[in-house]
């Protein structure tokens, strides 16, 4: 999304969430720079990932506290640009906004709103894989900026070391090194 | 969309569909040219145009035709290239492809689709103001390559001269001249 939106001519930053719970944007910090894109933290209130943990524990699986937190992060963001941006895939289904909440979004905030859902996941894969040199490795805390981090952090803290395991399960990511 | 794969360093052409009922494609070709992309014609048989035809005239309106002319516009491009792609955006209702139809266009015909339904208009508008030099003016059938043209053409020869603006009123368009 970030390549896209530079290549048509507009300043991109990209932007980690951060609740100061774990230091989880090192990844995005490297990858944005293996590309040469500005970086920045964008730290959100504690609480915010509290109530995403209680959710995600109450209800078993990770789908809507992971939703309530990328809504969170693009209120925050909508102060600060004129366009938000996120990498959201035709395929995926979390996070992701419904119609509905894409136009309250852009109307409350006077934004624009972008994401990927026009491209599915094998268009996403042969474009990264012919632009950038790809890491395909386990995902684990060191080399993953997701909202998962700092929730599997804080779950694993609340609950015992490895009881994030049974809301996120072992996966394999591809992470973005630099450009071919 | 074009200038957006062509800058992540596909191999793009543009294509556009014509019935033989009238010369539909040349202020496509214009634009095409101005931007330096290579421009076919998809030459398609007479009998779908005619069954759009009757299903806008029977519905009164023209959504349901124009939806049938595009997929059967995308089947027949799935054979000559490995990505087919629209310009639909986020806030188009027709011509439009429902995931579940996504899925089945990629699936029958090994291709991947794409389009615009991750940008909304004001986003589309402000990229294409900042790389083309526009063109606002009345559409008509000298400066406008869309399905509506053919089908307003075979609608005013059987219903009689300008019973097309029963289905499709006037109205302003922007066409691409060229680079800024």
């Amino acid at each position: 999304m970030a390549t896209i939106l530079k290549r048509l001519n507009l300043e991109v930053e990209l932007v980690t969430v951060n609740f100061g719970v774990y230091r989880s944007w090192v990844p995005a910090l490297e990858s944005a720079k293996a590309l040469g894109f500005p970086h920045s933290i964008l730290r959100l209130d504690r609480s915010i990932l509290d109530e995403a943990v209680e959710m995600i524990i109450d209800d078993g699986f990770p789908n809507n506290g992971i939703n309530f937190v990328h809504r969170q992060a693009l209120e925050a963001t909508a102060g600060e640009y004129d366009i938000v941006a996120d990498g959201t895939r035709r395929d995926d289904r979390t996070p992701k906004l419904t119609r509905d909440e894409i136009r309250s979004f852009e109307d409350r905030n006077s934004v624009e709103y972008i994401n990927l859902t026009g491209f599915g996941y094998k268009t996403i894969n042969r474009l990264a894989s012919q632009l950038f040199i790809l890491k395909r490795e386990k995902s684990d805390i060191h080399n993953n900026s997701d909202y998962e981090i700092e929730i599997r952090y804080l779950i694993d803290k609340i609950r015992g070391m490895g009881e994030s395991l049974r809301f996120f399960p072992e996966h394999y990511q591809t992470r973005v090194i630099g450009w071919k």
